[in-house]
């Protein structure tokens, strides 16, 4: 049986890219090399169909399929979070029955696009999560440089408290520190039940989110091997280690978050680290041009002469 | 066979609404009788799965069979272009195809939500057109309120004279009269190829926009009569006729035309008029409350008044 | 001594135009001329400094002479708002002050624009009362359209709650009748204090808003003295005759509040009437072109046809 | 007599922060100290009311004010750039006007906030530049993040064929590097017109963005000597070289960079390092917390244990 998603949820669950083949289809055998990579990597869970999963340009059948392949592939040897998001409820519920009933441990929400005030988002979240049921396990998305749907930690307590089955928080505000900061202090397990708050952003601000309390990390960034050994550095009481370790990334991560841009940039180095076959990205979507390709070239090169020369040369050591 | 959308396109072309059951699900009796509330209506030819067709809150599959369904039962009476807008370029192509296939005359597409340039828009179309191929007739939607995608005169023009398949123009820019008559002026037929120029908003701006060269409506309101009688008197050269008689209905247009609630207000006048069963709207999305019920009461009363006397009392006459 | 804005405020508080000359310097004799006019409306209260008189556009030493010019020359006749929405708190307290010492009864202040969050809002207000005094009353002007802040009754009761300095609500937003409702039902002077709410938007919908308990209007439109008869008319319990007045007017209200480009016609439209010398608008603003005007011309002709017809053929008894 | 801005300008403009007192008010002192702070980092030159300098919240007579001072106490050591974009036109002229008089070498425009389209943007800056007159030269600052104008390369090519007084284009957009590429290639003194590309956005793509052919930087990162070294390392051809360097400074640069709250730090850095006496930005304006402060401490002990270890220690020698 599936084991459920909870507000004790530690570690790197990697927003899964979709790979497709150079004509634009699914491609299902890099779906499964991609597991692999993600599972050798170490990550402690997977999301499907989040933003960088391009989801919003699959098809109905198509997200069903992939959810279905993919759980059946990962087999119970992570949990998996499927994005669920859409602009009916009607099909938002749908997927998430199918996602449910496919063995995935939970859904990941983000208030419709275009909500405009925070009485909005709680009466949504109130309707989703009725029509949707209060055994399914939910994550709240709040990535409002997307949705345009800003929400308070005031607000998100209400939903908290209004909802038993919303157990994670996917932070990726931006400025969010402080509202992550309120979060953390006010869902603390004591005065009011603890959530599990994992960090999108592109990963770049991870070392400030796990001082200031961040349960982990749920990004698309193509190393996630760091991001697993920065989360136990940080457990392990090596903080400063762990903030040695991201730094030498960091050149990297800052590259791969550029909004839109990014996504192509992350397909490259998947494939050129043999995770998929194709680095195609749905249209519309960005492309890398000789200049982007070079760039990225430097970034890499830079990146792995830093890795020889720190961390072999044992001034970093991966945990 | 099909007659395909061509520039000499005239007169009313109602965006249907998609009935749905109180329980959520599409009405098929509803969309027949809906079907044919239009056509004694009067009107030139419909548009689906558009923006007030709630394309957004259907399924794929729900999408081709009401494409199919509606075709099949307009049977070539008048012509029926579809809406095939979606954030994946696949998915529009897919549904563009099945609808042409299906009989329709034409596809309308809005610019991705989000596009933030004009550089971009006219990019985009570019890419979409290649990909649905230049056979298939195009309109443009131009509904920067909802797409956040703004462009010029100047740059439709661009995309007018890269795609001959773009054959029309949705106008419902607001303020957009100016861009109306530049687009009038350019696409003239002589300087320029001619296109048709169809108006939305709600109808808010009809007979300023009939003086200004626009070739039709193409909009939800909910009795379309009125909108067949006004284009009618234009082109008859009697305008201030049909101005008399769109203002006796401009208090109710004036209160459909409210963005978002708007949808909820014609779907009950439709349900009042006979054409639909249920004025169910899919979640998210308005409903009435008593506040709304009983004010729409009074403007539909006072319509009627108003049409008994003045339109009976022969002030006005509909052509 | 001057009267202070209160709760029990009811009526029309035209928005005032600022007039300048064709250079683009204020025009003095005009704002002289303009109060009169305004006055020989009829009009209970004038409201100057806001969006529709280009406060945005004026520096900080002409809003500070024309809020002196003005309420020197108003001379206490009517109530006079002044709108102090600034970027930077000091100088809208800066003015704020300068208003009352000159004799205002009250400032406007709009949520800053870009303010994401209705906490955000509502620590606004608490900052700029805190540095204003809570002796000044305050009008909470609820226009998102424009300052992109959106917010919820129940937020704008935290804030009437929180400070007794805010005793009207100016309300803009659209659809926004619900809220309108909310707002009069929650404050109604028995479960909690009665505030005054004005409406604006152009006056599109002001007999909905009258009858959802509304208390005067706020706006710019170019005939304040129809505006004073309908309300007249609607507490005289005519309600009737008073939407029969409104809607005669309805066809130019909808051509004015059309955003932006509606202020040069209404300044176009003072201008004929006599109030100002020029209709000018400071850059960057909009000008009417040759279209522009001959679709003026005709509205306001059939306005005058219409008028000599109902409102002289006894049907619209004006109170 | 002033040198004015051309289109050779390279090197690394700080845009200078503007120091207040506790109270608010303009620190005339701190105002002196920071001019000989940024000198002694050996900045090329300075802009003065960015952003970044709180320019929206000053009075008009404050800006003038400030103005004047700023380039009396420059003393023509260094090149002063005024940035002059305000919602009026008649108000950005005047403050032109005032710059240039005082001896600033050009002014910075951004377009208006909100213009819709790259046609509005184009025709702003028409208007802009006809009242402002040709001579005065003029750098085009791009920031749609926070004007929300966005605008193409070409349409950037089309201001620059008009308008010879535009010598300058200010990069931060973002993701922004394609388009500072497509820039660079057409901008290049042969097939057209060279003009200077200094880039923003905090500094984050620095490196990235010097190997495009940016010209060198503005941007208000607190501290300006590393910019200046990473500038001649790279002019030197060690590119390498400066990108370890600016490598070692990038978490604090990703930390400002944060839009809105980075002001407050970069404030407090500047506290710290003794440019200026209180870190007080005017409301409304973010302010640090105790979480804020313990991150920043830890983020600078960081930065300089870095400094210690690698750049003492000479692994990288600054120029």
């Amino acid at each position: 049986m599936t084991q459920l998603l909870d507000a004790s949820t530690k570690g790197v669950y990697t927003i899964s890219a979709t790979p497709f083949t150079d004509a634009g289809d699914i491609d299902w055998k890099s779906v499964d090399s991609l597991i692999e990579f993600y599972l050798q990597c170490g990550v402690h869970g997977l999301t499907i169909l989040g933003m960088m999963g391009e989801a919003q340009k699959l098809g109905d059948e198509e997200s069903a399929a992939l959810t279905r392949h993919y759980l059946r592939r990962v087999d119970g040897r992570v949990p998996v979070i499927v994005g669920v998001s859409n602009p009916g409820t009607t099909n938002l519920v749908k997927l998430g029955k199918i996602a449910m009933d496919a063995g995935a441990c939970g859904v990941m929400i983000a208030p419709l696009n275009g909500l405009k005030t925070e009485s909005q988002i709680i009466a949504y979240f109130g309707d989703v999560i009725a029509r949707l049921g209060d055994k399914i396990p939910v994550v709240y998305q709040d990535y409002p440089q997307s949705t345009q749907a800003d929400i308070s930690a005031q607000s998100v307590l209400k939903i908290v408290d209004t909802h038993s089955s919303v157990v994670m928080f996917k932070h990726e505000d931006c400025p969010g520190l402080k509202k992550l900061s309120q979060l953390r202090d006010a869902c603390n397990g004591t005065t009011r039940r603890y959530i599990s708050i994992l960090v999108g952003n592109g990963g770049l601000y991870v070392p400030q989110e796990l001082h200031r309390g961040a349960d982990g990390i749920m990004t698309g960034f193509a190393y996630p091997e760091m991001l697993v050994s920065v989360c136990a550095l940080f457990q392990a009481g090596r903080s400063d280690q762990a903030e040695d370790l991201f730094d030498v990334y960091l050149p990297l991560i800052r590259h791969e978050q550029q909004p839109g841009f990014g996504l192509a940039v992350r397909k490259e180095i998947l494939r050129r680290r043999g995770a998929i076959q194709s680095a195609a990205v749905r249209p519309p979507g960005p492309k890398l041009d000789a200049n982007d390709i070079a760039e990225l070239d430097r970034l890499l090169a830079r990146l792995e002469a830093r890795l020889n020369r720190d961390v072999d040369g044992r001034r970093l050591a991966v945990a």
